[in-house]
């Protein structure tokens, strides 16, 4: 079933001799198959097919592009039981986390079919003509979003299925009309030729043109290249804050610079008020202890940092919550290199200045993570930018702070982050307004107690945030809203009502809520 | 009443010694007052002060912003018939046309006020909680747009007042909560004094926080040193591509990129389509004529390119236009360096293999602008990108295709344009589709006949388009939705009601149009 090939277009394509292998992390074993790195040739082809697919993709309907998308939610659940061991075995994640995971990515993709449905993303706006206008008439304007062009992909290891190949990058960028190229994810290979091969089941199903949706296997310089090619006009990537701003700056250095949406985690810091602390941080403790081990803190909104105020409740919580990290099972990671570099992180952050190891920082071998809890004084904090960087895995730091303006003043020196959290009472939010007022200036996502893991996927979710939470801060990976990544604005002036979109004609054919003349309406314009 | 001075927030202040001189550019003659660079520490008080004054501001209610916006167009009105010919005075446009432009200046703040009011720009979601959902409970999230923090905004030397130190750039960024800091054009410093005073006088009267405004004159380094600011969030620029391109690079390599909303011009392509073409060869020449002299060409939307097929009405076209462009006069341009620059880019681009000029070609002298018509086959211009270049001034190229695959050849080979015009039947258009389709990939605004000069501030108006025409082609400096490149969109998790903003409240007090639950109501909700 797996090929190891990779897809320009509907072709499997195997013409390099670099060959990949898959590993399973629990063990380090490999998997039989050879996946074959594609040729430069071969990435040039599939922004070839991709750009020659555009034209004819963003002119099939709403409605047909709907029922693709719902066609690869379809022929991914058709891969069955082997799309769930096959990621389970390629990131340590248990096979029942695939089950959600898989749910969220069909449903991600179902929702978009809703937003082609709703049409509200096209966001049209109608200003009708008044030709006897003085000193000079108006004319007769008519906005509308539109797609953007060949759109590449670079998948999570993280979310081998909701935040890859066919996960919310792609889905979104499907949705708006863009024909898509995913570079395969070295960490999960088997999982991406599993569903590159759904996808493509679901293109031949939908008729759908040829290149609307290619996969290359490759590493560092395949990524490069997709990046480079002046006919890719964006990038989704979620990643690492370094494989983000290296997309990013390459991206900005083409002769036409392109959008990068990299989503590149954060720290998400949860800020222990008073009040709140106070009733219960054993209570608290437990639930961050649980939210820090969640999936081997192997979230991007993992709580890396805990704020609080020096006393005895925060020692109390401190305690409890170090205990409870220290009976934690180690499980297996994602893969050898993000176990390596959680240790080499989470060592780098242990031996500096102030910070207090609480629990066993061994390294326990084969790829297993160790959850840990560490505590440092606010002021060592503030000191210390290294402090301010996220580690990813299930690692915590407690801040304790000698007093509310200190706290303030980390809130205000913090980098973007994806999330921030208010542990408090309500009282607690009057009393000190100026924590969560400095907190909206650097998160995507304001929490009212609760913890930052577990993204609903729906209209009102915002996952980006401040650099380096994201390098575009105005938009989001999750959530109805991503499809605005992929689009941009374009006015029609004067045009005749039958040469118009559909989109923009007077008998508003779709039913959209349009903005004409200023108005908000479903009712379709006179002739003019 | 001109100061020559810088404006830190509220305070004039004037430590350094490098003068700059204001200059009439009709005779190069020079005015009376000393306008004084801001020093480095000049810079970084203007924006200590912006970043102390944004929580204030951003506080404060979207009625009292709007009010402030209608005060500053009150005050710039208060600048009575000085304003107007200082302006003229600097630019050599005629005092008619800052009637006109002073009145759109007052029209964008106003109807920023009315975006303020109106609130749809908040882009409210709300998705209520499901408590028992299964397998987990489903959170409440609310999500609007907030502003991003100071702003630095470059003006335009060819519209000292719509796109300068109160201009659309300015205005969209007081409107969506931002403090502004000006650097000054060069090319029209006592303009830009004058209004500086204006704004200062109308934050005195709405009592708005110091800092929310700030003003400094200065070179190249000055703009660098606010773009490399790490507290600038944002920055709008309307010129040359050049001068963008500069502050794209610089505002993304640093360690905190942010964006760059940067209109840098455009060819603005005209395809003469047969039918229509063969029409009224001479009455389209005279059309496109006077738009291409139109204020000296000195529009971002001139017309530059003119594309038709080899035939006896393009004969006719060009002769008819060539010949009316001829008999215009020669006009002072706006200062020496556009002057000199038209000369010297029309000049290399009547040189290039293919080109024929037609009319006098002299440079009259004393910064005047002659309007110049050339001609150039389709295949030389296909093969020669030099000739796709924007050159600033009344200078057009009418490119001979030798038939429509070459037309629609060119029309793939074009660079990103803020407008592409159809001059066009509707038959013209129904036969020859791909030439519209074209234009959609290339083009911000898509015209049915008429010309591209002209640029209605309304709802539908997209000002901007794919590089080089705007470094962000998602956005437009032009119109309401210009307020959306200077916001960012936050999510509130579980908060409780009384604690959330009021546009996300469940009594919906500000009347706002919000999607809840996937439905756009202005109801409010129950409480939950």
């Amino acid at each position: 079933m797996i090929t190891g090939k990779n897809y320009i277009g509907k072709d499997a394509s195997a013409k390099g001799n670099k060959i990949l292998k898959a590993y399973d992390p629990t063990d380090n074993s490999v998997f039989p198959e050879e996946f074959v790195a594609a040729t430069s040739e071969e990435v040039d082809q599939a922004v070839a097919k991709a750009h020659g697919a555009f034209n004819a993709y963003k002119a099939i309907s709403y409605e047909k592009r709907a029922q693709f998308l719902e066609t690869i939610a379809d022929e991914i659940m058709n891969l069955g039981d082997a799309l769930l061991e096959r990621a389970s075995g390629e990131s340590g994640l248990p096979v029942g986390r695939f089950q959600g995971e898989r749910g969220r990515t069909c449903n991600q993709l179902k929702m978009f079919a809703g937003v082609l449905r709703d049409g509200s993303w096209l966001d049209v706006n109608i200003d009708t003509a008044i030709p006897d206008r003085q000193p000079i008439p108006k004319v007769d304007l008519r906005k509308m979003q539109i797609p953007i062009g060949p759109v590449a992909v670079f998948g999570a290891s993280n979310f081998p299925l909701a935040f890859s190949t066919a996960g919310g990058d792609t889905a979104s960028a499907l949705a708006a009309g863009n024909p898509v190229i995913v570079k395969g994810h070295e960490a999960h290979l088997g999982t991406n030729d599993m569903v590159t091969q759904a996808v493509l089941r679901a293109i031949e199903k939908c008729d759908m043109p040829d290149g609307v949706f290619s996969m290359v296997n490759g590493g560092i310089e395949t990524g490069q290249q997709l990046v480079r090619h002046p006919k890719i006009k964006a990038v989704g990537f979620t990643g690492s804050l370094r494989g983000g701003r290296a997309i990013f700056d390459l991206a900005n250095q083409r002769p036409e610079p392109i959008p990068v949406y990299a989503e590149m985690g954060s720290t998400n810091p949860s800020f222990l008020m008073p009040e709140k602390l106070a009733a219960d941080p054993e209570g608290l403790a437990t639930t961050f202890a649980n939210s820090v081990a969640l999936g081997v803190g192997q979230f991007c909104t993992s709580p890396g940092l805990l704020i609080g105020i020096q006393s005895s409740a925060l020692d109390q919580f401190v305690e409890t919550l170090s205990g409870a990290l220290a009976e934690k099972d180690s499980v297996t990671m994602l893969n050898s290199k993000i176990a390596k570099s959680y240790y080499d992180h989470r060592g780098i952050a242990v031996e500096q200045t102030g910070v207090q190891v609480l629990g066993d920082a061994k390294d326990p071998g084969e790829n297993k993570g160790k959850p840990l809890t560490a505590k440092v004084d606010g002021e060592s904090f503030l000191n210390n930018p290294q402090l301010h960087e996220e580690i990813f895995g299930p690692f915590t730091m407690v801040v304790a702070c000698k007093d509310m303006s200190e706290m303030l003043a980390i809130a205000n020196a913090l980098q973007g982050q994806l999330t921030g959290t208010l542990v408090a009472t309500e009282s607690d939010i009057k009393a000190y307004p100026e924590i969560a007022n400095a907190l909206t200036n650097k998160v995507g996502r304001l929490l009212f107690n609760g913890v930052p893991t577990g993204v609903e996927v729906c209209h009102s979710m915002q996952h980006g945030g401040p650099y380096p939470a994201s390098t575009d801060q105005r938009t989001t990976s999750v959530g109805t809203a991503a499809i605005s990544r992929f689009v941009r604005p374009i006015s029609y002036q004067s045009w005749p009502d039958s040469l118009l979109p559909d989109a923009l004609k007077n008998s508003n054919p779709l039913g959209l809520w349009r903005v004409v003349n200023g108005e908000l309406t479903k009712k379709e314009l006179m002739d003019q």
